[in-house]
């Protein structure tokens, strides 16, 4: 997670991410490009309010955003990376973030993974999507090598270390997005076969972003 | 593509898209929260130019917006939709449109076919994953079947019809995602497996982006 969005939390919702990520039109009150006020309607033709502006009549549109990283092949061993930022501080992830225009999934997961771990991989395959409706993210990881044996943490993680799959902190990890990716990997490893894997991660009502196994993985397809 | 997003335009770029999806923090002049006028600096911490607010400092980000679309097996037959909306317009693409938050990328999925083909359908699999960096989209298209055997002209196209992987009409497709995704589909069914795949779309420079077929696929990877 590049330090440009460290602020709207991926993978735990909270009242930035409701702004950011999860979207509500309801809560943009200018036009970015010409200033003027807003008004919250719902277009002609379409279904959903939108933040109309008053003056120039622009549109603005809300999506959900991509979150890209890498899943490291090392000696039978994954690296994860120790938070030293908030949320979830302290907890161990994947190196992952928001995908930035002008880049690609590739492109976006492998800065991440200099920026986070300093190591330099090569991407072998795509791995999962994992879409979680209920703060507008989507998670798209990939398998990928280290090109050297190297990795040290960057300035947003306080370690980076190599884990044996029965050794992987499942009740220490950052988010849930990366529970469901290390379980579905572990799976796929002790079958002897990895697959590509799509599922909706849909957070249990009632509980708390920081109950990281309060999912249900909605869904699931593979490939 | 939902008439939510018929202006911003998926799969080939304009004026508005240089706005609305391949990002230009440079155009982003108010503050879409408070209204207060942007600076257009690199945050400490960061590497990009953002839209930052001089007011109440809170940073407009932009990310990749996903295009979410169908790809109906039917009697060894593919569903296409002729557009009757522009861009594009009078050409055939498969049922997709732009991911709204709340809702997972098969939902979308199933949402646009509905809108642009009357059909209802249900997802197999995910079948591909295509970015075009240029313009700031990705492409997720999946592998889906008719639950009855109907379907009819939306609102946004003029005729549906289905076509024999040989009948695909490569030339009369309305964007270079299509093509891609419909060649490595032909590919796919003609060697007897469907897989997953991964690729980033880069447009050739200097191109027109009616120009379907000036692209190379690159960075290929499957599952």
């Amino acid at each position: 997670m590049s330090s440009a969005h460290s602020g709207p939390n991926p993978g735990g919702p909270s009242s930035s991410v409701a702004v950011h990520s999860a979207g509500n039109a309801r809560k943009i009150n200018f036009c970015q490009w010409c200033g003027g006020p807003t008004k919250h309607e719902i277009p002609d033709g379409e279904e959903k309010i939108r933040a109309i502006c008053t003056v120039c009549d622009k549109i603005a549109y809300e999506n959900p955003k991509m979150v890209v990283g890498c899943l490291i092949e090392h000696d039978n061993m994954v690296l994860l990376c120790k938070r030293k930022i908030q949320p979830s501080y302290g907890l161990w992830t994947l190196p992952a973030g928001y995908m930035e225009i002008g880049e690609s999934a590739t492109e976006g997961a492998i800065r991440e993974t200099w920026e986070e771990a300093c190591a330099e991989v090569e991407v072998l395959s795509p791995f999962a999507q994992l879409d979680i409706p209920l703060i507008g993210q989507t998670y798209v990881i990939f398998l990928a090598r280290l090109k050297k044996p190297h990795f040290s943490p960057g300035p947003e993680s306080s370690e980076c270390r190599l884990f044996a799959i029965d050794d992987i902190p499942f009740d220490s990890l950052a988010f849930s997005s990366m529970v469901v990716t290390l379980k579905l990997y572990a799976e796929d490893v002790k079958a002897g076969k990895l697959k590509f894997h799509y599922g909706i991660i849909n957070k249990k009502p009632g509980t708390s972003p920081s109950d990281i196994h309060a999912y249900t993985l909605d869904y699931h397809l593979q490939s």
